[in-house]
């Protein structure tokens, strides 16, 4: 699944996204050739497009699908009706299905679907928004460091940032401004979205209908999985007017050789790493991360097991664990590969090459590929302390997530009104909390890091004093008031003292932030800032060395991809572009996760088996793009991208136009279980389908 | 923890050991320096080693230390009384310590002292054996493989094997011949051991004195661990005598300096193998074994947290299970460690610009190092089909272990009388089953076979059939009747027609074992015998180039090594050689596994704090060694070696005398221990301490 995972935090990580048994990955040290790229709404190759595909987009075309492209937590959506109705992946709801739940009520398993408006019900923390504004600021905030180092650089840079995001949205909380980094730093776009702070879950089909084939069949093809849903903006109460910008929903599927194009944020790639950051990732960063979610991952399966109710509440977080454990494992896949590997050192040494033969490029950037490999000797040192310590403290803990961000709260008076109230909406939010889970994730997390820091560290004798991770984790979780939104609510305004004497939790949280917050300046001081600087050099080298025709990595901002609709062939075996709705009944075991949905079951003699389920096209997307519209040359939605095949994986470091495919579940598949699996003439009639002629029964 | 891991069954790898985060490591190309090398009996560098420490070792020094050692499962120990009694440590027997506990009676947990020869319990399937004869081979083996490849080489080889140790050993069951390879191939020798079938635990502590710390302190120095234990070899219900070829027992610490040289059985280290055999083991086999590991760890621990019958059961599973993997995880270090590899590299540009300098050496040997690279290609296709279905098959659970070996059985007639009484034996003993671990491993093993080769493999396919991994193990332990010995043994007799029909663990086994038996049989063609032709050729080219004066990788048979009692500094921090018992009363802190054993905390009045507790040493030890004696110059035990510091971890490529360290448990540890916290006089007494004079109370 391609959902950029911010809820599952396995690590949080996140600055490296995904990769596999590639075979001949394109360096992306030159520029873009055939579908490749995640290409900015104010540079995209227009003309190429156009050429290529005989298509005949144009700005307002572009305006058009902009507008109606919607960035929601972690995924992406568009609009697909004049009153705010938005698609996107079942998986990217699954977690606000399962925040409503209960014990009685499994929305997360049974699905959800509001025969009315009125049942249509609020997403906690949901937000949707759009893009509606692209300034470049790049001399603003470069100017901004110039002639100072670590420390004082990232704060003079994060200052001006500061500085222009406000400048630009001061006083509006309608809207939402955020300036954006491009080509590792190569330039800074300030973008300004609108912004809707309620969103209501619509329709969302029960897990294994949307999920059939789990975990083994993620990222892999022929798939059969209803991996979409709907929501609704509302402001005021009322579903949000948007006007034209939505996108008409095609209720036919494509034919194969199809022009697509897919709008939405992918995440983060690494396409513009160096050999030594890659090498890094390799040898430590990746294996960590792996043998880490690994051992979490066991234990919530063992957990899983213990009894229905943990079944029901640790299915989100293994589904997400195991959805970034197989991207992790893929970029492992392709950074352990000696072909992948030695295209990329061939790429990185042309480039390096042609800057040689600049003196006055040289002149300009010096060595910051040498800058990078100093970089790494650092990173190496402080990586496995600043992991345990900052980066992924807590093991996903949401109530040690929530401790963490009061008490720091309280030591920094200086926030903005702004972060004030957004952060008081974040820590209000009605969220359940399950104990169990909160102390496995507390466990393992103190045990790690013992385990990977040693006992004799002094930051770990802080952090566990005489106590086992498994006792103290006990202590900790059942001791706490901080599943009530109310008393953190209240916590939100004491002191740090008030704190440490109002909960064990915030007590815990404060005897270690010291440490904590040292680490973090650390990193960010010896291993982020000099990795700024240099990553700028060298896109300025590629901006000099290969024009601007180039698209930047991946930074959960919106882009757009083109492609088409098309199969695959990988040793011999030629995977077809498309799978209809009879191969799920064909697949189905009856056994977990191969067993089909019982609205599957149930209404199997209604549904029209030829429909086209699920089709690949050539796509160049990523970890953040899912949800998003698969668009038509005509600017109609005709389905919402879900995931990648197994060699997308490599995605991370490199598009391979041969073996790269994006996967999505098609609005015929969708219209289809509209009419005969989850009825919802409703939808169907907002949606513009022909409903009353179309159906069959 | 030393050990090499049979039960623990991770991976059923064990053709790869040990490695850490190592600085200068010697390579093992030229010649050994220092205290480096796991030396055989008859090659031991007698002269070095008196010249270098002053000693008067001669030929029968070394006959009687041989004499005086012993092998047992996984582990070395050594006769300490003419009556038999076997020193070894206590995480050798921990596992016959669980093997005799019940839920009413733990024996692991409160520690196991028998008060007289009577209550001695013979310890389930516990062999102990004395290496009586080496006898070179080399030109029988070595010619019979000539003229042939793959799997007709591995035959021919196999049969002259086969035929050496039966004409040394037929008929007299009192001896086990065993033929083993040394310098990668290059050398063969047949060692014949006295063998003792009947071996009984005499005294283990309590799981918490000799693993005091538990996983967070195993590898690390400073150490309090008492990891000593007590056996006994008997025969015709009596005790063995063993006229003189026992060590004499000394009860005090040796001193900063002191010569020191450990008897044992070094496992399997892989200083031996070329560059491209290192890559594929860093790149593939390492970091699929640590995340599987990893897996399984996070489900044995959360199903440990389920009870305490859970946690009794899951104690010595998660032990070997951690300590492996920390094995693992140490290799890894090492392999991902540049300067490690830069350095491994350099030697085998040496001895490869050597050998290529001979043009006769060239003509003789050919290019092994091409060869194994073609070898890695092919391993990297079958390691994952070779390692889910047949290699590490059943995931450890010992009820699919008996399955697999008697279906086997069934289906090869040709078997010897002796292999038939040797698999009687192991079959028909009497071994506690915990059906929720052997559930937990099978779905574990079914769910990563499934990961691992896709759903459409289509071994998983007759794997799972129509069944999830979780239900299939479910049915198959709750329905299998393989927990009984009494039907092992009858299945013995049964054709593998009739066991299918019998449980349907036999019918699962016997439907996949085509399929398990021929991608073991590629794996033994294509990837082991090439290796074994082109390791044998790199033998013969260091031979050539470096003279004989060299020890081979470790292959679990006996090794003698020498050094001194001597601590080690790193980055600046000098950690001492010794701890003393009063140590282990600081560092408690109350919480598991920091927890003081309660026969330490009764009896701390009684205890004098500054008897020498663990000491290192210099030794070049590895997995196996675990029980060693640690021998003076004299010839005196003055320790048993149970660990090597993290450094030693690197042992497995490569040993650094400034860094690697042996970590033992002092003879003066255990006297203490014997008098004041498990009081035996009776030991003492055979021990020849002058007990009544030296007793304080």
């Amino acid at each position: 699944m391609l959902f950029r995972s911010l809820r599952a935090a396995v690590t949080a990580t996140a600055s490296i996204v995904a990769v596999g048994g590639v075979m001949a990955i394109m360096g992306a040290a030159s520029p873009a050739k055939a579908d490749e790229g995640m290409w900015t709404y104010d540079n995209f190759p227009i003309q190429t497009v156009n050429q290529r595909y005989g298509t005949r987009i144009d700005q307002a075309w572009l305006d058009r699908v902009r507008n109606a492209s919607v960035r929601i937590q972690g995924c992406s959506a568009s609009f697909v009706s004049e009153q705010g109705l938005i698609l996107t992946n079942w998986h990217c709801v699954v977690g606000c299905s399962q925040e409503l739940s209960t014990p009685e009520q499994d929305f997360v398993k049974n699905g959800f679907m509001a025969a009315t408006r009125e049942e249509e019900r609020r997403c906690p923390g949901q937000t949707a928004e759009v893009l509606t504004e692209i300034v470049d600021v790049t001399d603003r905030v470069l100017g901004a460091g110039q002639g100072l180092e670590g420390a004082a650089f990232n704060a003079a840079r994060s200052a001006e940032i500061n500085r222009i995001q406000t400048e630009a949205c001061a006083g509006d909380e309608k809207f939402n401004c955020q300036v954006i980094s491009f080509y590792r730093g190569g330039k800074y776009a300030l973008y300004k979205f609108r912004k809707y702070d309620d969103v209501r879950i619509v329709f969302a089909p029960e897990n294994q209908a949307a999920f059939f084939g789990g975990d083994p069949d993620n990222f892999n093809f022929p798939r059969y999985a209803l991996d979409a849903a709907f929501l609704r903006a509302y402001e005021n109460g009322q579903p949000v007017n948007v006007g034209t910008n939505f996108l008409r929903w095609n209720p036919n599927a494509p034919a194969e050789g199809d022009v697509t194009f897919v709008s939405g944020n992918p995440g983060s790639t690494s396409r513009l790493l160096t050999m030594s950051q890659l090498e890094r990732l390799r040898d430590q960063q990746l294996p960590i991360t792996l043998i880490q979610a690994s051992e979490l991952r066991g234990r919530l399966l063992e957990y899983s097991l213990t009894g229905d109710e943990a079944k029901r509440v640790s299915f989100d977080p293994i589904f997400g664990l195991e959805n970034s454990f197989k991207v992790f494992y893929g970029q492992q896949g392709a950074l352990t590969d000696p072909a992948f590997m030695a295209t990329k050192r061939e790429a990185e040494n042309e480039l390096r090459a042609r800057v040689a033969a600049d003196p006055a490029l040289v002149q300009q950037i010096g060595d910051p590929w040498g800058d990078l490999e100093r970089v790494q000797t650092v990173a190496r040192d402080l990586y496995l302390p600043f992991r345990q310590l900052e980066q992924s403290a807590g093991g996903g803990s949401q109530l040690y997530a929530y401790a963490r961000a009061i008490v720091r709260a309280s030591k920094n008076p200086n926030r903005t009104d702004a972060q004030r109230a957004q952060m008081a909406t974040a820590i209000g939010a009605e969220t359940p909390i399950y104990t169990d889970m909160e102390e496995i994730r507390l466990r393992y997390w103190l045990s790690k890091t013992r385990e990977y820091l040693t006992v004799d560290h002094p930051s770990v004798k802080t952090l566990l004093g005489r106590e086992s991770p498994e006792a103290l984790a006990e202590r900790l979780i059942a001791g706490t008031k901080l599943a009530d939104p109310a008393f953190r609510t209240q916590a939100l305004s004491m002191t740090t003292e008030e704190l440490i004497a109002a909960d064990p939790l915030f007590a815990f949280v404060a005897a270690n932030d010291a440490d904590a917050q040292a680490i973090g300046a650390r990193w960010a001081a010896e291993v982020n800032a000099p990795t700024s600087r240099a990553a700028e050099k060298v896109a300025q080298a590629r901006f000099a060395v290969y024009g601007t025709n180039q698209y930047p990595d991946a930074t959960f901002s919106l882009r757009l991809s083109y492609g088409q609709v098309q199969g695959w062939t990988y040793r011999g075996v030629t995977v077809p572009a498309f799978t209809n709705m009879g191969g799920a009944y064909e697949r189905a075991t009856g056994s977990e996760p191969f067993n089909l949905a019982q609205a599957f079951i149930d209404n199997e003699s209604r549904v029209n088996k030829e429909t086209v389920f699920d089709f690949v096209s050539t796509n160049d997307i990523i970890g953040g793009n899912s949800g998003s519209p698969v668009i038509n040359a005509a600017g109609e939605v005709i389905g919402t991208a879900f995931d990648g095949n197994i060699h997308s994986l490599g995605g991370s470091f490199g598009y391979d136009g041969e073996l790269n495919r994006t996967v999505s579940v098609s609005t015929a598949a969708v219209t289809e279980a509209l009419r005969n699996i989850y009825p919802s003439p409703r939808l169907l009639q907002e949606l513009g389908v022909d409903r009353p002629q179309r159906r069959r029964r």
